[in-house]
């Protein structure tokens, strides 16, 4: 579309010399097709023909990160080993199989036997789903109640696990709950109540099965969001944009690693927590150097716990990405929806039940942002003149459904050394239905719990709780985490003069700020610590009771941020098996055990959250509601990064060229 | 650039009948350089020729609130009368005149008696920074310094207010710091410390001169940011990228009302305030009217206190807004760098200091921003299909630069209904000179104040609270403040069937969330009332000591939220007059009188902050730190307003058409 001036090229620092494309396996690059069929075909000869093993989860076996760093940093380096780990369900049994794939063989296989199971299969869901359809007391069930089968669908709920349904213990079971798709797409807002189906998974059966009482059926009467279906007039428009770029796209993919500006990170998949960046690094050029900023960051659990303790939802206390897998669960994007036109596209795989591989397409987007914000600027009256700098930042986008809720996944890039994360929440309520037929009844009961919405519909309270596991390597693995505390001092004029000022506030100790990830090895010229400073994202405390059953295994959500000693098998804040687990695994356990996180390497894991309290703009579709927090930079670098920004040329109106001086 | 087709036309609402373009004055209007000019005259007219009343500040007289109401909703109303306020410094007194434009005389003057005085002009500050370079003890100071005074600039300072300095009571006083010019255009980055220079302005004089110790200067080496002075290698080169809009702008400026999608609102200037946003209202379809959701939005003070209590730092206790003025201090945007290539800009007049008009180009700038965000989707399942609408919203700013600090002022509104607000803060730090050659010399020191950043420079702790004025209108002016907490409970098993489930929240009270603006007489169909819930910006806590005299003054910090009746002459958090207050007026005076809020015309006041620790990125220039807050419905509307939302066409490759179906 337009030319780089010649002149221009020589200011430009060169940027993309640390990792050759030759290099034809980034020792972090998720399982490939050939890779996942191969773990099937090594799998499924370690076991007798018969056993059916069923494949719940298959995933690169990353390699130490020692022997990761060694290798970036060799020129030539040999490809490293590669291994797989895989988990599976056989005979009512799970278990965890490492795969070397050079050597074709089982290197290691093992039975876990604690109370949690693994993350759920898509097919598993879909099977048992349908079981009610053609189970006698169902359909006697929907008939008492005046509902077409044919117009009925079913959804699987994880139970959760509270100590006195002991009925449960050891038994992978689900309950389901079913829908009305009369007249409607938004089915979650269509619920049949009433009624309690518990399915055993492993026994793919019915194994409980209560017709309780009968409640009113919400209308499906304002509940449609096509827009074919949605009665006139239609609107507002949206007017068509489109961003056109100089240099399209102002960033390369070599593999899955991504360059850009003065950043360099890697991008890859994974079943369980889906959008996974490692090894980002950005470079210096007063060091000519790339320089470690994280390790490894992605969403490590997602606990949303309903409000209702009534029997229709009281067990309704998710973990989106241990119990569904975030992974799992990423849906391909929309172009010129989900991202913007100029957006650029990868594919993911991950293992199917039986272990063949199953192919994402568009399963995240990256893309420029200019959003039409300012990197930097000042006006001088002094010596008048202004000087500007446009913003622009590279996002790194997924998007996970599971079931109603759609959450959009951010991380974005900025050239001033910033990372920044962002969660939008969309997509339908989860909805009871009640007898109400006004918020004055609804608001004067004590089983409301929720918003009444609509007729016969209570949007009910619930929280989000999104756990971010952040791997900073502030310049290399040894760090500390420095919470230094801003406190308000009383002027005692202890200085050559005395100033009539009665108070300040300082900050105690030799720490710059707050919530900081430092290298106490590392330091600048002015001899401040290299660091990265959290900007915190929006805070929530849990309100449940803490010898309450989710509280228990949702314990990570107790404090806002965690620091833990590095230990590559600690990536989950829920733990590792999270279906009906009992908190015996995760972010609270571990730190029990009081390691040593002071000059370590230290993994930081900070919560984020979100009560919900339903209003009727979000019926029946959620207008997206986003947070998210900031990694920032404090005296990593010596100035700001973006001082020497050079500032895009004019384009032509048309945006398709550079107006020549 | 592209066609609506006419099929899609009779889709859409028609969202602009309601303030017809034949109105040719909005009653909200600014003066315009006409009306300003007659002011003048009037003014000067009602003073005897040789007195020279000093212009501070000129605006217009805003009608009462009920007028502009009922004008509005008249089809074809009279203007109403225009009037103008005048602050004025005669005879070292401040008089605050009402001016009939139509009856062109002085209808009010009233003498303001207290310790505040009005804003400083623009010129006052630069007949004060030039007094020192021709007194001779200041040129004696520099030559003791080794300092050339031709490479000197200086800058005036408010000298905020401490009882203790009884020999500033009454007189309106300022301080004087010099900077070395000399090899750098960050003046502010080398400081003449050890200097005492107070002006008084009335008399435009220096009154009181000490030379009290010789501090050694930065270096002006490393403090440069214009890219032609820096150093090779220059970069990250920002992609030059250029929105391309199918109907561009997507919005019609009518006057000073804007209309886009289903908003409409007014933009005007205030000298005091700068940017404020009124009468915002919103198409709902379903009642097939306008709805008011803000009466009246402006920043209505800035408060930056540093925490140096040492000489030469302990006054710097500066309230940007009512000191200095946002609107004065507003610059002239710069295309493509402060706004996108796409935005349109609006200008503005104010009254100099001998109340002649002058003219601010590009003071406001108001774009469509397409992020690349997303406005709501879903992927279903069960009834598999995806729906998606990418987000847009409208972005008005304006930038402000008092001094060293640039402030972006973005008002940002979403066709969802909610309003975002967002502060920039960017631009140069104040720093100080002081001895240390390391940070480990100011860390061990009590007097540092600051983080050591550069050779003998200091960058200083302080904070930014930035308030602001909501007149939130549900629907109306009669409005409550609700604030609901969401509230722990024990699960009691009252209901039909026991379950294990042992705890819950629940929201105490009527009102669905937390800090709603609700209108306790309009209700939804359901029976919700009516409500806009604020969504809180950024959150800190003064830590300054309640007696001293910068948080006497700032008291209206003390808390994040509040509440009181709307009163026309109520607009200012840190009261009318701020220079050298003692906390006499301002938002914790006028609550002190209780007054009922309950079912009233009310002001919502958010206080948002930043305590700022600087850190080496901030040097020589401060990438953008933003925060900002959310106004969104709840309960406002009977569903979603984007629900119907129109999704744009895809466009042309080149961005230049839309593709023929």
């Amino acid at each position: 579309m337009a030319t780089i001036k010649p002149f221009l090229l020589v200011l430009l620092f060169s940027i993309f010399s640390r990792i050759s494309s030759s290099k034809t396996h980034h020792p972090l690059d998720p399982l490939t097709r050939e890779e996942l069929s191969l773990v099937q075909l090594i799998v499924k000869k370690s076991y007798p023909p018969r056993s059916s093993p069923v494949f719940h989860y298959v995933a690169l076996d990353e390699p130490e990160k020692h022997d990761v760093l060694s290798w970036l940093a060799k020129p030539e380096p040999e490809p490293l080993p590669r291994r797989a780990q895989a988990i599976l369900r056989v005979h009512k049994q799970t278990h965890e199989l490492v795969v070397d794939l050079k050597a074709r063989k089982v290197v290691s296989k093992h039975v876990h036997r604690g109370p949690g199971f693994p993350s759920l299969t898509l097919e598993e869901q879909t099977a048992a789903n349908d079981l009610p359809l053609t189970y006698g007391p169902f359909l006697r069930s929907a008939a008492k109640r005046g509902i077409d089968v044919s117009q009925v669908v079913c959804s699987v709920f994880t139970v959760g696990w509270f100590a006195e349904e002991k009925q449960f213990i050891g038994k992978r079971v689900v309950k389901i709950q079913c829908f009305s798709k009369k007249d409607t797409v938004s089915v979650y807002l269509l619920p049949v109540e009433g009624l309690t189906i518990v399915v055993d998974l492993d026994e793919m059966r019915i194994v409980e099965y209560k017709d309780r009482e009968v409640a009113p059926m919400p209308r499906a009467e304002g509940t449609e969001y096509r827009l074919s279906k949605l009665p006139l007039p239609h609107g507002p428009r949206i007017n068509g944009a489109r961003l056109v770029q100089e240099n399209a796209p102002g960033f390369t993919i070599d593999g899955n690693v991504v360059r850009w500006m003065n950043w360099e990170f890697h991008v890859s998949f994974d079943a369980r927590p889906g959008l996974v960046i490692s090894m980002a690094r950005i470079y210096d050029p007063d060091q000519k150097a790339f320089r470690s900023v994280m390790y490894r960051g992605h969403i490590s659990e997602l606990f949303v716990p309903y409000q209702d303790p009534t029997e229709d939802y009281y067990y309704k206390t998710f973990f989106d990405s241990g119990e569904f897998g975030f992974g799992v669960s990423a849906v391909s994007l929309v172009p010129n929806g989900d991202c913007p036109s100029h957006a650029v596209y990868m594919d993911a795989f991950y293992a199917g039940p039986d272990g063949t591989p199953v192919h994402v397409p568009n399963v995240f987007c990256i893309f420029e942002r200019h959003a039409g914000e300012v990197m930097w600027r000042h006006t001088e009256l002094a010596i008048p003149h202004v000087t500007v700098r446009p913003e622009v930042s590279l996002v790194v986008r997924m998007i996970v459904t599971v079931g109603n809720y759609d959450h959009v996944i951010d991380w974005e890039f900025k050239p001033s050394g910033s990372i920044k994360t962002q969660v939008g929440l969309t997509g339908i309520l989860e909805v009871k239905a009640a007898n109400y037929t006004h918020a004055d009844q609804a608001a004067a009961s004590e089983e409301a719990h929720g918003t009444y919405l609509a007729e016969h519909t209570i949007g009910l309270y619930h929280d989000h709780f999104l756990t971010y596991y952040l791997d900073i390597d502030v310049d290399g693995a040894t760090n500390s985490f420095v919470k230094k505390n801003l406190v308000p001092r009383r002027n005692t004029n202890t200085g050559h003069h005395r100033t009539p000022r009665k108070s300040y506030w300082t900050v105690l100790g030799v720490g710059p700020t707050e919530l900081v990830i430092e290298n106490p090895n590392k330091k600048t010229k002015p001899g401040n610590p290299h660091g990265y400073r959290l900007i915190p994202g929006p805070v929530i405390h849990p309100l449940l009771a803490p010898d309450d059953g989710p509280q228990i295994r949702g314990s990570f959500t107790n404090y806002n941020i965690w620091v833990t000693p590095y230990n590559k098998t600690e990536r989950y804040a829920g733990g590792k098996y999270v279906d009906q687990s009992q908190g015996e695994d995760g972010l609270a356990v571990w730190t029990r055990r009081n390691r040593k996180i002071e000059n370590e390497d230290i993994v930081m894991w900070h919560v984020i959250g979100f009560h919900h309290v339903p209003c009727q703009e979000d019926f029946p579709m959620m207008p997206t509601l986003s947070g998210g927090f900031e990694l920032r930079p404090t005296n990593f670098f010596e100035r700001s990064a973006v001082l020497k920004a050079v500032p895009p040329p004019p384009m032509k109106a048309d945006g398709c060229g550079v107006v020549e001086p």
